[in-house]
């Protein structure tokens, strides 16, 4: 079963914001048996609206829909699949109930633009939106179904989660569809292709392998799908397990899981704890760490220490150190280490001191030179690490190499 | 001048990463007077590129392609351009120098797949990729330019900066994109809609306004496009100001920037100083903050103390404070936010205390509750939250809510 996924929005095409709804309905799609076949972002223009729902119906028989549907006079998502299906306009009474009711939770008058949200074209099924004001309207026209959502994330999620997909699963049979992820960092992905070639080689016809590269670490991905659900998964994890056999010592996870929920997994079974010292990450890996639910129990805490006064009064690095050697310094990112293990009392820290520029190199310390250290209750290594020039990928590309000198160190510890 | 972006690869349509290239891209090309009319995200599928190049070649006259360009076997971009245009391969000598000088650089031994690297279709023109060893690629046909560049951000945003967009200018004369943004929070999509209706419905056809939503912020953005630079950018700001003017109140900033841009922007110029104290957030403040170069100035850092433990060690918060009313409480937070002005030593503070989910929620706190207070050197307020049941969008609700404050604050105490 094929999808398309549609997104209406001038934002998206003048990069104002990043479509972040199309990768999280893909994957839900995706586990529930049914393979998206383009996603297509395009303006608040009628013409053009059409013309791609109608490309999109000639692929596809699911085409879902965001954005558009805001009260105001840029939003003509709803004014439009009117016209493409030859449909009136009519007020919908539940969908004029529920924005009044949610005028009264918030103690707010309506007004004229409010109470047109509740028109919808004659021929649609409405769908209730418990969470905004924009009607969620489900089309269907020769087997073909289009759904029309909300933009905003949170909205389209609820309903995508709570009304689309169950009906979706009931309006078809679908397949099963099965992604085994294993990630990897530490080696290139020439390199492992080469070290798993005659296993790629193997694979049989209905297996895809993929290789996602990203900030020096690899994602594996093998796919495939069928009606077989324990067979399907018994078939990948034969080829998925000679793979992680053939490139043992770079294996993150075994899973479609970030490297900090990898570390989190591996010190919560071992009742180990964790904190963060960081300079220029600035509270990157923190966040990172703490978007998994539950990483409580291994995360303590940690530091933002921007300032010289901060790294010594939270972390207690000497003053005699930052100015004999500089806040970016092995000896610096050092007691930043050790200093998180003590004042925080954790069984392991990391930190983090680098130049993330744009400004602030020097000729000694261009931008993008960077300082890490990881800190066990028995000692500190620190290693220097030299990015490039622009300030978000330096963040970045500092974290995921903390990260990954923590898992480093738990491994060899665990050895 | 129309443009479409072509982005590649079957991890974005299974939902495994988000595209975040196609924004960046989009927002360059703007400024470069060049629209974008669409993006559109396909498989590494031969037959569908072919559809989408062929699709985008009748809309526009440059088509920028991402992806499909690594040396693994899944990757066949080049391969599909070679047969859209009815060409051969050949090897090309400066890439092939160019990946053995990046091998050489690294020690590492070059292997077949790297070498292919360096096959591209014999009709193109070959733009050196100084940061990786896939080729970016320019053809040309009937006046439509077509470039086909990495998918891995920060080598293609290089390309971009500079090779291409300086190519493409001295390739078309362009027209110049005018777009004024501005941050509201505090007021929702349609009474702001409300309060400026007079305005919008004075403004020429020439520009358009747009409400952009997102979180308790609705940025407005007028836009619109000619030759005559200076003439347009004094046009649209005579209603922007007239705009600014009806919605004083609500106005964060006048400019397309976050909210603790405009709060580091404020603080920076009287010279003040801020730290954060996260427990629920768990670091998002601190890296919003830190995200922006120059931040030092006005952020000393902060702390992320999600144990009770580095609550009363890091920031100072009573044992008794705890014990008696809980971490997430008005009492809690208002000690972490002083705490931070006396540990941390700074003009103000923002401290965050909420349970993020989706598990540790009682019947009195449910999941979503979250305290927030804002602090100076003479006092603290809080304020109580109640979001909802998505860990990811309440720990951004509440670092919005969080801003949002601090904001307010000063724009109390400077009056």
């Amino acid at each position: 079963m094929l999808a398309e996924i549609i997104t209406i929005g001038d934002e998206i095409l003048i990069g104002q914001i990043v479509d972040t709804n199309s990768a999280w309905m893909a994957k839900q799609l995706n586990a529930a048996g049914i393979k998206v076949k383009q996603i297509t972002s395009v303006s608040d223009d009628a013409d053009h609206i059409i013309a791609a729902l109608g490309q999109a119906e000639q692929r596809a028989k699911i085409i879902l829909i965001t954005g558009g549907l805001g009260p105001t006079k840029d939003d003509i998502t709803k004014y439009t699949l009117a016209k493409y299906f030859n449909m009136g306009m009519r007020r919908d009474a539940g969908v004029l109930a529920q924005v009044e009711e949610i005028f009264r939770r918030f103690n707010r008058p309506m007004i004229e633009s409010n109470i047109r949200q509740a028109d919808v074209p004659d021929g649609c099924t409405v769908i209730p939106n418990k969470n905004g004001t924009a009607p969620c309207m489900w089309f269907e026209r020769d087997g073909t179904i289009f759904v029309s959502m909300p933009g905003v994330p949170f909205e389209m999620m609820y309903l995508m989660d709570e009304e689309i997909l169950p009906k979706l699963k009931q309006a078809f049979e679908l397949p099963f569809i099965y992604h085994k992820t294993i990630l990897t960092a530490n080696l290139g992905e020439s390199f492992l292709a080469q070290q798993i070639e005659e296993i790629e080689d193997s694979l049989p016809v209905s297996i895809k392998l993929a290789y996602l590269p990203k900030l020096g670490q690899v994602r594996l991905r093998l796919s495939t799908s069928g009606t077989n659900e324990a067979q399907l998964k018994e078939e990948v994890e034969v080829y998925a397990q000679r793979i992680i056999e053939k490139i043992k010592p770079y294996i993150v996870a075994e899973d479609d899981i970030a490297i900090e929920k990898a570390i989190l997994d591996l010190m919560d079974k071992k009742g180990l704890t964790l904190s963060t010292a960081e300079s220029c990450t600035g509270g990157f890996i923190a966040q990172l760490i703490t978007q998994h639910p539950g990483c409580s129990s291994v995360y303590a805490g940690g530091a933002v220490v921007y300032s010289y006064e901060l790294k010594q009064s939270v972390l207690g690095v000497k003053a005699e150190t930052l100015e004999k050697y500089g806040a970016v310094s092995e000896q610096t990112v050092k007691e930043m280490a050790s200093g998180a293990i003590t004042h925080f009392n954790t069984d392991y820290s990391v930190a983090v001191s680098g130049i993330a520029g744009p400004d602030g190199g020097t000729v000694d310390k261009p931008v993008g030179t960077v300082w890490i250290a990881v800190a066990n209750r028995n000692g500190v290594v620190a290693k220097l690490f030299t990015f490039g020039s622009k300030r978000a990928q330096n963040i970045e590309r500092s974290a995921i190499a903390a990260l990954t000198m923590i898992l480093n160190l738990l491994k060899e510890d665990n050895n």
